[in-house]
């Protein structure tokens, strides 16, 4: 079934300790709709301005993404600009010019607004709770994430997101803030009290952990031997884990918790190389082998008597 | 087969978010020695001083556990003040009072000597060194923790030390100071070249890694809803996985995979409860109850066509 995103897409001028790139292509809804691209049927929402490339455009009508509800106005596209310094696992905004997305205003058009599958990108609470409201059909399944910003200046309208969503995605930090809880359980259950009957706790280089109402999951991230550009890793678990459901129109614990592995299996392909360049020339093998791999070093034998 | 721990025997007192403790049984020959003896014969080689109770003494007896290795001197016995705060995670050291270990010679009688498993906890690695040489049978199995002090201040002697053990037991910050690396994948080759073959990078709240030359294994913690006392929880960790393996006595991969588990069990128990009190009335179907829950969430279903 297919699956419908609203997010940035932006270009991203990054150092990390391979090396810089400026102007990459870039933003949460492009890393999700790449990933999930491979998995189901995926439309993209957002804003772009009259400098972004056509080359870029090329790229995702070839990753087969619907890309009429990406609008193109006047101004500049969305910039982000950050670092990676000793951990390499956190990034260090240096520049935002939010340029066209300062204004942006997804418009979901008739068809989009009956997709079964709905993720919203961390982007403002109000905006992404005027997307759900404009859905004319109910989805099936929404899934949101969000950001510190968010909880600190948008809190109210954030948690009456959550209140509407089936699945909240959060960084572990970010769901601390977010429910004043510490232990993973506890936050767990103070989402549930908003409103979200799953939680997807992000734990950058240590996985994610899953909850919902029948069962805990926890799953490590696949040992990345080199890893060169985290940018979009999140975003890129996220488009996962919602194009593996959308696929398979299931919902039950089993698949939600084969989908944390498929989101973390495109997470470890994501920061191999800068911005989306490891997903040119991905092919759905090269992902059938390393969930291979990611069940090789998981699995553990039963305790011998 | 039976195995052989060589560490510290101490009074703690704590204050967790929990609630505070004084002077309860502690010290990483302790918590190992307790985690391991639900698998197999553990014997103890530490040093107490004329203030210990003979409750604890008769306590680690009731565990089966051969405490004719614990020597008693003049002097008060080892005790550490810490408090965990905000992140549980995290110990802070208020006050180290040595006493009698700070003149820790241990000395390993010839029964002791022959022992096929051996851990070397925590302590300084020129005595770890010389429990080595003093084995008169060559071990069949020998791992060893550490922590940054030894680093920071007698990291040649350490390093020694490494060479001449199978594996390598230690929290992942320190890795990373020990090695001058921060993949986790990087850090093993550099182990490698000083000579363990297997290494366990503890990671806390986040659970273990395991590299060995035939793989990587990455395991969760177990999910604990209400952390009372963090104290020991890597020995316990390192305990069930050497009482495990000393108890099959076959080193293959499958086998130290399943006990990374059986550790991580170990260690989602100790932290439980204040001290070693966890483990005072746990029983051996406890563990195999909850290694089972460990299996459940942890595993995950193929990936569909």
């Amino acid at each position: 079934m297919s699956l419908l995103v609203v997010g940035s897409i932006a270009y991203d001028s990054v150092k990390t300790p391979s090396g810089k790139r400026e102007e990459q292509l870039g933003g949460s809804g492009c890393f999700f709709s790449v990933a999930a691209s491979y998995f189901t049927e995926v439309s993209i929402v957002g804003v772009i301005g009259k400098d972004f490339n056509n080359s870029d455009l090329r790229f995702l009508k070839e990753k087969n993404i619907d890309i009429s509800g990406i609008e193109k106005t006047d101004g500049k596209t969305f910039r982000w600009t950050g670092e990676y310094m000793d951990d390499i696992n956190t990034a260090v905004t240096l520049e935002t010019q939010l340029n066209v997305f300062g204004n942006f205003n997804p418009k979901i058009s008739n068809q989009h607004s009956k997709k079964p599958y709905l993720f919203l990108a961390n982007i403002d609470p109000e905006i992404q709770n005027k997307v759900l409201e404009s859905m004319n059909v109910k989805p099936k399944f929404v899934a949101c994430d969000t950001m510190n910003l968010w909880i600190d200046i948008k809190k109210n309208e954030l948690l009456d997101l959550i209140s509407k969503v089936d699945m909240l995605f959060i960084n572990h930090e970010e769901s601390k803030q977010l429910t004043s809880e510490d232990n993973s359980i506890n936050i767990y259950e103070k989402v549930k009290t908003y409103g979200s009957n799953n939680l997807v706790i992000k734990l950058g280089e240590f996985g994610a952990k899953l909850f919902s109402k029948s069962n805990i999951f926890s799953a490590p991230a696949f040992p990345v031997e080199n890893v060169v550009d985290p940018t979009g890793a999140g975003d890129s678990f996220a488009g996962g884990f919602m194009g593996y459901i959308a696929k398979h129109g299931v919902i039950d614990s089993e698949t939600l918790k084969t989908a944390i592995i498929v989101g973390s299996t495109m997470a470890s392909f994501a920061v191999e190389d800068f911005g989306i360049n490891r997903f040119k020339n991905l092919k759905y093998s090269d992902i059938e082998d390393r969930f291979e791999e990611f069940s090789k070093f998981t699995y553990f034998n039963p305790m011998h008597e």
